[in-house]
């Protein structure tokens, strides 16, 4: 019988672990990057092209499947899974964060959040309940705790009546998502680790949450403008003080280099916009850095973004073409440079998770950064 | 060996027949859907998915590559096949028709066009030569004369001088054609029969062509608002005369009921943007007559949009899912719906090839039209 939820770790090395998240719809490879599949779709992708990069779970966006086409919807559709056609792992996120970063007229209290529409204007209501109510409609595998993301800058105050709240909110996040019994027997509630930069407030957050008791605990209210090195700093005094026999899930993260160092730093889980939405921009990831498909410096380049990249974009096509397409507005354009970045996300995870078992993560994380931070895109096509 | 070009009948049915275009880059089962790739890429689609839904062939325009990437461009990259990573025929058009349809500022003289560049608003000019020369380093397959496509209306007395100059241009198509020796050797260069309404015009048209020497002949000028009505006695005195062992097709033709009755004509090959494009703006096409994937009605509709039909919308989907993605303007439904409106198009010829091999058309063309304008699109998730 596969389990609800187990963790196990195969091998660590320094901070770091690899091991696998064992569920009910799949396995999950750590460290992990799942794909944001914000309104019921990976944008620009087929889902079986998802997983064919190597995705083992994908994050979907309360906030918008409330609005859009609504959660009651979905789950009269069957649930999310069957809807957009993705039969593994989903976690969703709690929708206070982007209620809080898409909304206008928002108004929070100790209740939750009221908000209007950003699509037709119609006045909400968001709380933990109505959260974990939404997050069981879609049935969701991982879900996590309705919080409040910190602002970043914020004084330790501020930062510390939020975090207060959020760790109420995650008391009753966990009342609203066990009263759904029979999706709590076979789904996973993670808790969310508030008090922005400051040490003391981390760790009553981290100790009110163990209190509660979560299956995974995720860092929140990083990568919301405070720099890399203030968010590794966080990280630095935060993570030894996590419990280490569950998942750490960074949130909203982030540039391959900021996955590297939060992977050192004993990070499990992370999800980011940035290769889905760099894709449709134009801008390629790469082991040498960011390439600028819009660049006209590729107008006659015959070579492929990456010769030692497995996705179609690299097999089939030159960056000629590519910056042709992105040029030109055309749709193949997005989805070609979406799918090679998603490609290079998830090799980024597996050349992660090959090096923590062999014990050689520091070493692969410098030789990573040497390459990445080169920049030398045309080596990448020798 | 493969041949260069070769059609051979297979069956005929009434004026209807099916066979084979024999090329050296592949094969052309007649008759033919060819699906638009304007800009080097049928838009939303990977290649390898066009091919899977039986295109054997796809037209580019030359208009469009001509401006960006050039033409030039797509040489040194080796031709658009390589470039957009399609190993099968391709029949580009003359740029005539966009030139005319696209610019602003032109001008028409016996020499050629000059015309505005609609993306970066540089001075040009198309003539018969020029068109050759476009169409050779795009390294086409199909190469078509450029003509000018007859305005609707117009005037016996316009619509003769009209002809007569795409006649004198058909021409320069062909010299221009042959003194590209090499790739004249390989490929095949078609000539379009203009005269608008006018039967005498046409006859003459099709006289004027067959002195010059074709491999193949296009009945152009239709499809631009003269109705399926006068499209369809167009056909019914021009097919007739025109020469029965070599392909004849009816450029940027059409929707799925004007395709039957131009089969039944004796009409060996079609292009249209209207599958795509479509798809793009959330019309499918199927059995029953349109669906708009927009409407309300489908929002929590669990059924396929068509339950017989082998895409991966119609597998995987629901007109609910569609519905959504079209609703937030997401790419994948995009993707979707062109998917699913190239199969149907496909399907659609297949249909009527073994129609035509079974000597069944008639019933076949009059049971797909009634079903077609029931519009009952209930019916096709049964």
């Amino acid at each position: 019988m596969k389990p609800r939820f187990q963790f196990d770790v195969h091998a660590t090395d320094g901070a770091a672990r690899t091991g696998v998240i064992k569920m009910q719809r799949g396995e999950i490879r750590t460290p992990a990057f799942m794909p944001v599949g914000t309104a019921g779709t990976v944008k620009a992708m087929m889902p079986e092209n998802v997983r064919s990069t190597g995705a083992d779970i994908l994050l979907g966006n309360t906030y918008h499947l409330m609005l859009r086409p609504t959660a009651e919807r979905v789950a009269k559709m069957g649930g999310l899974h069957k809807f957009m056609n993705w039969d593994r792992p989903i976690l969703t996120d709690s929708g206070g964060f982007q209620v809080m970063s898409l909304t206008d007229l928002r108004k929070m209290t100790e209740e939750g959040v009221t908000f209007q529409s950003h699509i037709d204007g119609k006045r909400l209501l968001l709380t933990p309940e109505r959260s974990m109510e939404i997050q069981r409609l879609l049935d969701s595998d991982i879900v996590m705790a309705f919080d409040e993301c910190t602002p970043f800058p914020a004084t330790e105050e501020v930062a510390r009546l939020s975090m207060e709240r959020s760790m109420r909110w995650a008391k009753r996040s966990r009342e609203g998502f066990n009263s759904g019994e029979e999706h709590a027997s076979r789904t996973a509630l993670f808790g969310i680790v508030q008090g922005s930069i400051y040490e003391d407030l981390r760790y009553r957050s981290i100790e009110a949450l163990a209190e509660i008791g979560f299956d995974g605990y995720a860092v929140g209210g990083l990568a919301v403008g405070e720099g890399q090195d203030m968010m590794f700093k966080v990280l630095d005094f935060t993570m030894p003080r996590m419990l280490s026999d569950t998942p750490r899930y960074l949130m909203g993260v982030g540039k391959p280099d900021d996955i590297v160092g939060a992977v050192e730093r004993g990070i499990d889980m992370f999800d980011c916009v940035m290769p889905t939405r760099s894709g449709r921009t134009g801008q390629g990831f790469t082991r040498r850095g960011p390439i600028n498909m819009k660049n006209a410096r590729h107008k006659e380049d015959g070579r492929p973004i990456d010769s030692g990249c497995s996705c179609p974009a690299c097999r089939d096509y030159s960056r000629a073409y590519i910056h042709h397409l992105i040029r030109a507005g055309e749709i193949l354009g997005a989805m070609l440079l979406t799918w090679h970045n998603l490609q290079f996300y998830q090799d980024l995870m597996q050349g992660l998770r090959t090096a923590i078992a062999a014990g050689s993560l520091t070493k692969h994380a410098n030789d990573f950064r040497a390459e990445y931070q080169s920049g030398d895109i045309d080596a990448l096509a020798e």
